[in-house]
């Protein structure tokens, strides 16, 4: 089974904050412990590939299984309502695939002790 | 001298996901080392306080430097641009007032630690 791992990011018009996630991705692909297949980002709006792009390129490269993650520090609309919503319209296309949404990046518990360390660093 | 750490969150349309940033807030000033006076939030766009209205607060209740914290993943136009414009209005009718604008939070090295960790669970 070939499982990849899509980090689904905002995006910017400023290309910078987008080679950001890129870089970030980068360094998951050379740290994970071999769980994923493959590793790639997306972007909601204003960058590419776009969500649809990114899942149609994962199972163009023989995914059989796609986790996407938001990377999103809260549960606004884009990660309630908006990834969803592009997710389904690729899910749709391509029943044998199984693709899964995770909890937004900030859910994890250890967000909160980042910030609790950068809060108390002067 | 009376020091306060403004978090600045994106805001959003959906009311909970503001409040999941005053919630934040509030684990912060319990769990806090009294490095800070106060700890409160502001919101750059659909929710209130406004940054704005959020550094005028903190003057208010005294606060004689204001530590602004962008609550981030990525350093996008907001953070780059329109944080800064917004904390520079209020800064200049109050020169008397420290305010300094920390990294945002995605900068936190250990945030790519949180994000390898998230990746590996399953």
């Amino acid at each position: 089974m070939s499982h990849h791992l899509l980090l689904v990011a905002h995006g910017s018009r400023r290309e910078s904050s987008n080679d950001e996630v890129r870089a970030l991705v980068d360094q998951l692909r050379q740290r994970q412990r071999r769980q994923f297949s493959q590793i790639d980002c997306a972007f909601l709006e204003l960058a590419t590939p776009s969500i649809p792009e990114g899942l149609r390129h994962a199972i163009e490269c023989s995914a059989s299984r796609i986790t996407v993650m938001p990377y999103f520090l809260v549960a606004g609309r884009h990660v309630v309502e908006d990834i969803p919503a592009e997710v389904d319209s690729v899910r749709q296309q391509f029943p044998g695939v199984k693709i899964e949404i995770t909890d937004y990046f900030g859910a994890q518990p250890a967000v909160f002790d980042v910030l609790l360390q950068a809060s108390t660093a002067d």
